[in-house]
Protein backbone atom coordinates (compact mmCIF):
# COMPACT_ATOMS: atom_id res chain seq x y z
CA UNK A 1 0.00 0.00 0.00
CA UNK A 2 2.45 2.34 1.16
CA UNK A 3 5.27 1.44 -0.78
CA UNK A 4 8.32 3.40 0.60
CA UNK A 5 10.30 1.82 4.18
CA UNK A 6 9.26 4.70 6.00
CA UNK A 7 11.01 7.19 8.74
CA UNK A 8 8.67 8.16 11.21
CA UNK A 9 9.11 11.39 13.20
CA UNK A 10 7.21 11.64 16.51
CA UNK A 11 6.22 15.15 16.72
CA UNK A 12 4.03 14.96 20.22
CA UNK A 13 4.86 15.56 23.57
CA UNK A 14 4.26 12.64 26.46
CA UNK A 15 1.35 13.20 28.40
CA UNK A 16 2.48 12.97 32.28
CA UNK A 17 1.91 14.75 35.59
CA UNK A 18 5.23 17.07 35.59
CA UNK A 19 4.95 17.70 31.52
CA UNK A 20 4.72 21.49 30.48
CA UNK A 21 1.17 23.34 30.22
CA UNK A 22 0.31 26.50 28.96
CA UNK A 23 1.51 29.56 31.08
CA UNK A 24 2.27 26.33 33.73
CA UNK A 25 -1.70 26.96 34.45
CA UNK A 26 -2.01 23.86 36.91
CA UNK A 27 -5.88 23.14 35.96
CA UNK A 28 -4.25 21.81 32.81
CA UNK A 29 -1.41 19.51 34.29
CA UNK A 30 -3.12 15.73 33.27
CA UNK A 31 -4.06 13.53 36.18
CA UNK A 32 -3.63 10.01 36.01
CA UNK A 33 -4.95 7.95 38.30
CA UNK A 34 -5.34 4.05 39.18
CA UNK A 35 -8.67 2.12 38.72
CA UNK A 36 -7.37 -1.10 39.33
CA UNK A 37 -4.01 -3.08 39.80
CA UNK A 38 -2.84 -6.78 41.03
CA UNK A 39 -2.94 -6.02 44.66
CA UNK A 40 -7.13 -5.57 44.50
CA UNK A 41 -7.65 -7.06 40.98
CA UNK A 42 -6.74 -8.80 37.88
CA UNK A 43 -6.25 -6.39 36.09
CA UNK A 44 -4.33 -2.95 36.12
CA UNK A 45 -5.96 -0.21 35.09
CA UNK A 46 -5.47 3.50 34.63
CA UNK A 47 -7.42 6.71 34.16
CA UNK A 48 -6.78 10.08 33.05
CA UNK A 49 -8.31 13.72 33.37
CA UNK A 50 -6.79 16.05 31.22
CA UNK A 51 -7.45 19.30 29.74
CA UNK A 52 -8.26 19.63 25.88
CA UNK A 53 -5.59 21.71 25.49
CA UNK A 54 -3.05 19.73 27.56
CA UNK A 55 -0.15 18.51 25.05
CA UNK A 56 -0.09 18.06 21.61
CA UNK A 57 -3.79 18.72 20.38
CA UNK A 58 -6.13 20.62 17.73
CA UNK A 59 -8.19 23.47 18.17
CA UNK A 60 -11.55 24.48 16.40
CA UNK A 61 -13.16 27.75 15.88
CA UNK A 62 -15.32 26.66 18.80
CA UNK A 63 -12.67 27.37 21.40
CA UNK A 64 -12.29 30.95 20.31
CA UNK A 65 -15.26 31.71 18.35
CA UNK A 66 -18.94 31.56 19.98
CA UNK A 67 -20.83 28.90 18.23
CA UNK A 68 -17.59 28.41 16.14
CA UNK A 69 -18.04 24.59 14.42
CA UNK A 70 -16.26 22.20 16.74
CA UNK A 71 -14.38 19.27 16.00
CA UNK A 72 -17.08 16.85 14.52
CA UNK A 73 -16.38 19.14 11.42
CA UNK A 74 -12.78 18.37 10.69
CA UNK A 75 -12.15 16.18 7.66
CA UNK A 76 -9.86 13.59 8.32
CA UNK A 77 -8.28 14.61 5.04
CA UNK A 78 -6.86 17.94 6.10
CA UNK A 79 -4.56 16.44 8.90
CA UNK A 80 -3.55 13.25 6.73
CA UNK A 81 -1.24 15.47 4.14
CA UNK A 82 1.55 16.40 2.96
CA UNK A 83 3.42 19.80 4.75
CA UNK A 84 6.08 21.84 5.35
CA UNK A 85 8.39 22.34 8.00
CA UNK A 86 9.29 25.88 8.17
CA UNK A 87 12.82 26.91 10.20
CA UNK A 88 12.47 29.67 12.42
CA UNK A 89 15.00 28.53 15.20
CA UNK A 90 16.81 31.66 15.27
CA UNK A 91 13.93 34.23 15.84
CA UNK A 92 13.64 35.26 19.61
CA UNK A 93 10.18 36.28 19.88
CA UNK A 94 7.62 36.17 17.70
CA UNK A 95 6.90 35.32 13.96
CA UNK A 96 5.43 37.98 12.11
CA UNK A 97 4.84 38.06 8.33
CA UNK A 98 7.79 39.65 7.64
CA UNK A 99 9.61 36.51 8.91
CA UNK A 100 7.36 34.24 7.06
CA UNK A 101 7.89 36.00 3.73
CA UNK A 102 11.42 34.61 3.86
CA UNK A 103 9.69 31.05 3.36
CA UNK A 104 8.06 29.15 0.20
CA UNK A 105 4.52 29.06 1.26
CA UNK A 106 1.58 28.54 -0.91
CA UNK A 107 -1.89 28.46 -1.22
CA UNK A 108 -3.53 25.33 0.55
CA UNK A 109 -0.20 24.59 2.42
CA UNK A 110 -0.07 22.97 5.78
CA UNK A 111 3.11 24.94 7.50
CA UNK A 112 4.47 23.43 10.95
CA UNK A 113 6.56 26.18 12.94
CA UNK A 114 9.76 25.32 14.28
CA UNK A 115 11.14 27.95 16.87
CA UNK A 116 13.47 27.12 19.91
CA UNK A 117 10.19 26.38 21.57
CA UNK A 118 11.76 23.13 20.79
CA UNK A 119 15.00 22.79 23.00
CA UNK A 120 14.47 25.76 25.19
CA UNK A 121 12.49 25.42 28.48
CA UNK A 122 10.33 28.18 27.77
CA UNK A 123 7.13 26.54 27.09
CA UNK A 124 5.52 27.37 30.37
CA UNK A 125 6.35 31.12 30.28
CA UNK A 126 8.01 33.31 27.30
CA UNK A 127 7.40 30.63 24.31
CA UNK A 128 7.85 32.03 20.65
CA UNK A 129 4.41 32.56 18.74
CA UNK A 130 2.91 33.64 15.63
CA UNK A 131 1.42 37.17 16.09
CA UNK A 132 -1.08 38.66 14.21
CA UNK A 133 0.36 40.14 11.40
CA UNK A 134 2.23 36.42 10.84
CA UNK A 135 -1.95 35.19 10.93
CA UNK A 136 -2.82 37.82 8.19
CA UNK A 137 -0.06 36.57 6.15
CA UNK A 138 -1.00 33.14 6.48
CA UNK A 139 -4.94 33.74 6.00
CA UNK A 140 -3.86 35.92 2.78
CA UNK A 141 -2.06 33.00 1.11
CA UNK A 142 -5.00 30.77 1.52
CA UNK A 143 -3.00 28.15 3.46
CA UNK A 144 -5.28 24.91 4.95
CA UNK A 145 -3.30 24.54 8.43
CA UNK A 146 -0.69 25.50 10.52
CA UNK A 147 1.26 23.98 13.65
CA UNK A 148 3.38 25.18 15.67
CA UNK A 149 5.72 23.78 19.02
CA UNK A 150 4.01 25.91 21.33
CA UNK A 151 1.25 24.64 23.76
CA UNK A 152 -0.34 27.89 22.17
CA UNK A 153 -0.26 29.52 18.84
CA UNK A 154 0.47 32.89 20.63
CA UNK A 155 0.56 34.74 23.53
CA UNK A 156 -0.32 37.81 25.34
CA UNK A 157 -2.64 39.42 22.26
CA UNK A 158 -5.14 41.46 23.52
CA UNK A 159 -8.62 39.99 21.96
CA UNK A 160 -6.65 36.39 20.65
CA UNK A 161 -6.05 38.05 16.96
CA UNK A 162 -3.85 35.42 15.67
CA UNK A 163 -6.25 32.41 16.79
CA UNK A 164 -9.23 34.52 15.81
CA UNK A 165 -7.60 35.59 11.71
CA UNK A 166 -6.87 31.79 11.53
CA UNK A 167 -9.87 30.38 12.95
CA UNK A 168 -12.15 32.84 10.44
CA UNK A 169 -10.27 31.62 7.55
CA UNK A 170 -10.70 27.86 8.34
CA UNK A 171 -7.01 27.39 8.83
CA UNK A 172 -6.49 24.22 11.41
CA UNK A 173 -4.36 24.60 14.40
CA UNK A 174 -1.99 22.33 15.63
CA UNK A 175 -0.24 23.21 18.97
CA UNK A 176 1.82 21.37 21.04
CA UNK A 177 4.28 19.50 18.48
CA UNK A 178 8.06 18.52 19.18
CA UNK A 179 9.98 19.61 16.15
CA UNK A 180 13.56 19.49 17.25
CA UNK A 181 14.49 16.37 15.05
CA UNK A 182 12.83 17.59 12.10
CA UNK A 183 15.18 19.64 9.39
CA UNK A 184 13.27 22.08 6.80
CA UNK A 185 11.48 20.40 4.68
CA UNK A 186 8.58 18.80 3.22
CA UNK A 187 6.57 15.47 5.05
CA UNK A 188 3.88 13.64 5.15
CA UNK A 189 1.79 14.45 8.07
CA UNK A 190 -0.65 12.48 10.42
CA UNK A 191 -2.46 14.47 12.57
CA UNK A 192 -5.76 12.46 13.30
CA UNK A 193 -7.02 13.31 16.36
CA UNK A 194 -9.03 11.75 19.64
CA UNK A 195 -12.72 11.15 18.54
CA UNK A 196 -13.86 13.02 21.45
CA UNK A 197 -17.64 13.97 20.11
CA UNK A 198 -18.86 17.61 20.14
CA UNK A 199 -15.62 19.08 21.47
CA UNK A 200 -13.65 22.37 20.61
CA UNK A 201 -10.20 20.45 20.86
CA UNK A 202 -8.87 17.13 21.14
CA UNK A 203 -5.72 15.55 21.81
CA UNK A 204 -3.49 14.26 18.44
CA UNK A 205 -0.83 11.65 18.61
CA UNK A 206 0.93 13.75 15.82
CA UNK A 207 3.98 12.02 13.66
CA UNK A 208 5.92 13.16 10.40
CA UNK A 209 6.47 10.18 7.60
CA UNK A 210 9.27 10.25 5.72
CA UNK A 211 10.73 8.16 3.17
CA UNK A 212 13.80 6.23 4.73
CA UNK A 213 17.78 8.04 3.70
CA UNK B 1 5.40 11.46 -0.61
CA UNK B 2 2.30 9.04 -0.21
CA UNK B 3 1.24 9.28 -4.01
CA UNK B 4 -2.15 7.90 -4.50
CA UNK B 5 -5.11 9.29 -3.62
CA UNK B 6 -6.22 7.83 -0.31
CA UNK B 7 -9.45 6.58 0.44
CA UNK B 8 -9.54 6.86 4.60
CA UNK B 9 -12.10 4.36 6.57
CA UNK B 10 -12.44 5.90 10.63
CA UNK B 11 -12.55 2.96 12.32
CA UNK B 12 -12.85 4.74 15.95
CA UNK B 13 -15.65 4.83 18.37
CA UNK B 14 -16.98 8.11 19.13
CA UNK B 15 -15.66 8.94 22.60
CA UNK B 16 -19.00 10.64 24.33
CA UNK B 17 -21.14 10.17 27.77
CA UNK B 18 -23.53 7.95 25.82
CA UNK B 19 -21.12 5.78 24.46
CA UNK B 20 -21.11 2.08 25.03
CA UNK B 21 -18.50 1.05 27.64
CA UNK B 22 -16.93 -3.02 28.71
CA UNK B 23 -20.17 -4.72 29.71
CA UNK B 24 -21.62 -1.43 31.06
CA UNK B 25 -19.38 -0.50 33.31
CA UNK B 26 -20.47 2.71 34.80
CA UNK B 27 -16.82 4.00 35.56
CA UNK B 28 -15.94 3.63 31.82
CA UNK B 29 -17.95 5.97 30.50
CA UNK B 30 -15.80 9.07 29.96
CA UNK B 31 -17.08 12.31 31.40
CA UNK B 32 -17.09 15.63 29.54
CA UNK B 33 -17.11 18.48 31.19
CA UNK B 34 -16.46 22.55 30.47
CA UNK B 35 -13.53 24.46 32.22
CA UNK B 36 -14.94 27.91 30.28
CA UNK B 37 -16.79 29.14 28.12
CA UNK B 38 -18.02 32.93 26.49
CA UNK B 39 -19.90 33.15 29.78
CA UNK B 40 -17.61 33.38 31.98
CA UNK B 41 -14.61 33.51 29.97
CA UNK B 42 -12.88 34.62 26.11
CA UNK B 43 -12.22 31.19 25.32
CA UNK B 44 -13.99 27.84 25.19
CA UNK B 45 -12.38 24.95 26.69
CA UNK B 46 -13.84 21.39 27.85
CA UNK B 47 -12.02 18.78 30.21
CA UNK B 48 -12.24 14.71 30.09
CA UNK B 49 -12.00 12.48 32.35
CA UNK B 50 -11.74 8.75 30.82
CA UNK B 51 -11.07 5.07 31.94
CA UNK B 52 -8.13 4.06 29.37
CA UNK B 53 -9.79 0.98 28.07
CA UNK B 54 -12.72 3.44 26.92
CA UNK B 55 -13.41 2.96 23.32
CA UNK B 56 -10.62 2.36 20.39
CA UNK B 57 -7.94 1.17 22.35
CA UNK B 58 -4.16 -0.18 22.24
CA UNK B 59 -3.59 -2.75 25.93
CA UNK B 60 0.29 -3.53 26.99
CA UNK B 61 1.37 -6.40 28.46
CA UNK B 62 1.09 -4.34 31.47
CA UNK B 63 -2.95 -4.32 31.57
CA UNK B 64 -3.03 -8.35 32.36
CA UNK B 65 0.45 -9.15 33.64
CA UNK B 66 2.33 -8.20 36.87
CA UNK B 67 5.06 -6.16 35.97
CA UNK B 68 4.74 -6.34 32.05
CA UNK B 69 5.73 -4.10 29.62
CA UNK B 70 3.66 -0.77 29.74
CA UNK B 71 3.31 1.66 26.05
CA UNK B 72 6.53 3.34 26.26
CA UNK B 73 7.49 0.01 24.83
CA UNK B 74 5.54 0.01 21.52
CA UNK B 75 7.33 0.45 18.15
CA UNK B 76 5.13 3.08 16.46
CA UNK B 77 6.13 1.22 12.83
CA UNK B 78 3.96 -1.76 14.30
CA UNK B 79 1.10 0.51 14.26
CA UNK B 80 1.60 2.24 11.32
CA UNK B 81 1.14 -0.73 8.43
CA UNK B 82 -0.59 -3.16 6.59
CA UNK B 83 -3.05 -5.17 8.18
CA UNK B 84 -5.55 -7.67 7.21
CA UNK B 85 -9.21 -7.25 7.69
CA UNK B 86 -10.68 -10.88 8.74
CA UNK B 87 -14.55 -10.89 8.03
CA UNK B 88 -16.07 -13.09 10.83
CA UNK B 89 -19.85 -11.45 10.83
CA UNK B 90 -21.99 -14.78 10.69
CA UNK B 91 -20.15 -16.25 13.66
CA UNK B 92 -23.10 -16.10 16.19
CA UNK B 93 -20.96 -16.31 19.32
CA UNK B 94 -16.64 -16.69 19.44
CA UNK B 95 -14.14 -17.04 17.10
CA UNK B 96 -12.57 -19.73 17.56
CA UNK B 97 -8.98 -21.67 15.99
CA UNK B 98 -11.26 -23.50 13.52
CA UNK B 99 -12.69 -20.25 12.37
CA UNK B 100 -9.28 -18.59 11.72
CA UNK B 101 -8.32 -21.89 9.82
CA UNK B 102 -10.76 -21.02 6.89
CA UNK B 103 -8.48 -17.37 6.68
CA UNK B 104 -5.36 -16.60 5.58
CA UNK B 105 -2.70 -15.47 8.24
CA UNK B 106 1.19 -15.52 8.01
CA UNK B 107 3.97 -14.72 10.04
CA UNK B 108 3.79 -11.51 10.85
CA UNK B 109 0.42 -10.05 10.03
CA UNK B 110 -1.57 -7.45 11.76
CA UNK B 111 -5.08 -8.85 11.49
CA UNK B 112 -8.18 -7.02 12.43
CA UNK B 113 -11.76 -9.44 13.12
CA UNK B 114 -14.71 -8.26 11.68
CA UNK B 115 -17.52 -9.48 13.56
CA UNK B 116 -21.52 -8.52 13.85
CA UNK B 117 -20.42 -6.79 16.81
CA UNK B 118 -19.78 -4.18 14.13
CA UNK B 119 -23.36 -4.35 13.42
CA UNK B 120 -25.34 -5.21 16.21
CA UNK B 121 -26.04 -3.64 19.73
CA UNK B 122 -24.05 -6.24 21.89
CA UNK B 123 -21.31 -4.67 22.74
CA UNK B 124 -22.27 -3.91 25.90
CA UNK B 125 -23.16 -8.02 26.54
CA UNK B 126 -23.16 -10.57 24.98
CA UNK B 127 -19.94 -9.10 22.19
CA UNK B 128 -18.47 -11.60 19.72
CA UNK B 129 -14.43 -12.55 20.85
CA UNK B 130 -12.01 -14.37 20.34
CA UNK B 131 -11.22 -17.44 22.41
CA UNK B 132 -8.39 -19.02 23.68
CA UNK B 133 -7.77 -21.38 21.11
CA UNK B 134 -7.78 -18.81 18.75
CA UNK B 135 -5.32 -17.10 20.44
CA UNK B 136 -3.09 -19.90 21.09
CA UNK B 137 -3.29 -20.47 16.90
CA UNK B 138 -2.56 -16.81 16.28
CA UNK B 139 0.47 -16.52 18.60
CA UNK B 140 1.32 -19.96 16.97
CA UNK B 141 1.53 -18.46 13.26
CA UNK B 142 3.41 -15.81 15.24
CA UNK B 143 1.75 -12.45 14.00
CA UNK B 144 2.22 -8.71 15.49
CA UNK B 145 -0.90 -7.99 16.42
CA UNK B 146 -4.62 -8.30 16.49
CA UNK B 147 -7.84 -5.91 16.36
CA UNK B 148 -11.53 -6.60 17.05
CA UNK B 149 -14.44 -4.72 17.33
CA UNK B 150 -15.55 -5.41 20.68
CA UNK B 151 -14.48 -3.59 23.77
CA UNK B 152 -12.87 -6.74 24.79
CA UNK B 153 -10.90 -8.66 22.83
CA UNK B 154 -12.22 -11.88 25.14
CA UNK B 155 -15.19 -12.00 27.76
CA UNK B 156 -16.26 -14.80 30.78
CA UNK B 157 -12.98 -16.53 29.67
CA UNK B 158 -11.42 -18.02 33.49
CA UNK B 159 -7.78 -16.53 34.02
CA UNK B 160 -8.36 -14.00 30.81
CA UNK B 161 -6.57 -16.50 28.77
CA UNK B 162 -6.64 -15.20 25.71
CA UNK B 163 -5.03 -11.56 26.31
CA UNK B 164 -2.52 -13.12 28.45
CA UNK B 165 -1.85 -16.05 25.13
CA UNK B 166 -1.65 -13.00 22.93
CA UNK B 167 0.33 -10.92 25.24
CA UNK B 168 3.22 -13.33 26.22
CA UNK B 169 3.68 -13.78 22.76
CA UNK B 170 4.15 -9.67 22.42
CA UNK B 171 0.98 -9.48 20.18
CA UNK B 172 -0.33 -6.23 19.79
CA UNK B 173 -3.83 -5.83 20.97
CA UNK B 174 -6.70 -3.11 19.43
CA UNK B 175 -9.69 -3.19 21.31
CA UNK B 176 -12.98 -1.09 20.12
CA UNK B 177 -12.08 -1.02 15.90
CA UNK B 178 -16.17 -0.43 14.03
CA UNK B 179 -15.69 -2.32 10.78
CA UNK B 180 -18.95 -2.13 9.93
CA UNK B 181 -17.24 -0.44 6.18
CA UNK B 182 -15.00 -1.96 5.53
CA UNK B 183 -14.83 -5.47 3.31
CA UNK B 184 -11.98 -8.25 3.55
CA UNK B 185 -9.43 -7.69 2.55
CA UNK B 186 -5.51 -5.77 3.23
CA UNK B 187 -5.42 -1.80 4.13
CA UNK B 188 -2.92 0.25 5.53
CA UNK B 189 -3.18 0.57 9.35
CA UNK B 190 -2.85 3.66 11.49
CA UNK B 191 -2.78 3.22 15.11
CA UNK B 192 -0.52 5.43 16.76
CA UNK B 193 -1.82 5.66 20.37
CA UNK B 194 -2.08 9.25 22.48
CA UNK B 195 1.28 9.26 23.95
CA UNK B 196 0.40 8.78 27.72
CA UNK B 197 3.62 7.68 29.69
CA UNK B 198 4.02 4.67 31.44
CA UNK B 199 0.62 3.67 31.37
CA UNK B 200 -0.89 0.52 30.39
CA UNK B 201 -3.19 1.56 27.78
CA UNK B 202 -3.94 4.25 25.67
CA UNK B 203 -7.00 5.19 23.18
CA UNK B 204 -6.34 5.25 19.58
CA UNK B 205 -7.99 7.63 16.30
CA UNK B 206 -7.66 4.18 14.47
CA UNK B 207 -7.85 4.55 10.17
CA UNK B 208 -7.12 2.36 7.41
CA UNK B 209 -5.76 3.40 4.20
CA UNK B 210 -6.76 2.46 0.95
CA UNK B 211 -5.99 3.57 -2.41
CA UNK B 212 -9.57 5.13 -3.93
CA UNK B 213 -11.33 2.86 -6.30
Amino acid sequence: MVEFIMKIYDISMSIHRQMPVYKGREHKRPIITNDSNFSNSTVYESRIEMNLHTGTHIDSPLHMIENGSNMDFLNLKDLIRNCKVLDFKRIEDKITAKDLQTKDIAPGDFVLLKTRNSFSDILETDFIYLDASGAIYLSNIGIEGVGIDALGIERDQAGHETHKTLMKADIIILEGLRLADVDEGTYFLFAAPLKIAGVEAAPVRALLLDKEV
